[in-house]
């Protein structure tokens, strides 16, 4: 049963509060290699026998991620 | 300047209420092509040069997993 | 129409990494009064006229929380 | 020791999908009463003995939520 993994993570250009938290968080804990954190969302969907690989985009862009303010990739694990 | 990938899931043994309504949302919008959902989170890290990448696994089982009751995969993207 | 609110949170004696990561960054910018951080879901239903509003504890149950793992409070807002 | 709750939603005007999810869920799983669902972030502080309660707006603002697509209300619980 093939899987396919969507990873969503908020545009570039959008300010990302909780990934600051992480950085900061690192900083303070002494991991001082680490120049920028993101958050996002991951998720892993198992695909019946035979089906439509080309619907996970569409799924991606209507249920997983808000395209507006949401970049989304997928990809094979 | 190394980008790593550290994706965080729920256990597999550990139930996904959030997985199972995208998957039965999925299943009344017409897309049957999908047997199971699981949800996480991604975090995008960004290493200075010349960082211990070592130290990424570290920094996951402390910060961003709680390894009792989630996974952890980590990836160059 | 009323609206009924569930919050979600892990249970009090599973570690919350980020709510931990929210801590530490808030005492790397200075906010020394903040003692504890813990980090849930947050969850706005709206009801239609006439709703049977007892139905929220058991969606809260099946679609928005793990019982096993987590807690969750329901209120008007 | 005094607890506030901050709790963050995606503004009205932005499209949350994972709120959509569980809404289309609701209608499969046959919980017709409900006709919105909107997802968001939940956040319990803990303050310290005589900390200064007035911070915790700016912290909201600065580590919990994005206040170019979020809103957030602060309460006593």
């Amino acid at each position: 049963m093939p899987r396919v993994v969507v990873d969503v993570t908020l545009k570039p250009e959008i300010l990302d509060p909780q990934g600051q938290a992480i950085l900061s968080a690192l900083g303070r804990l002494g991991y001082a290699g680490v120049s920028g954190v993101r958050q996002g969302k991951h998720f892993e969907l198992d695909l019946a026998e035979g089906a439509d690989e080309a619907v996970v985009a569409q799924i991606a862009e209507t249920l997983l991620a808000n395209p507006v303010i949401e970049d989304f990739t997928i990809r094979r694990p």
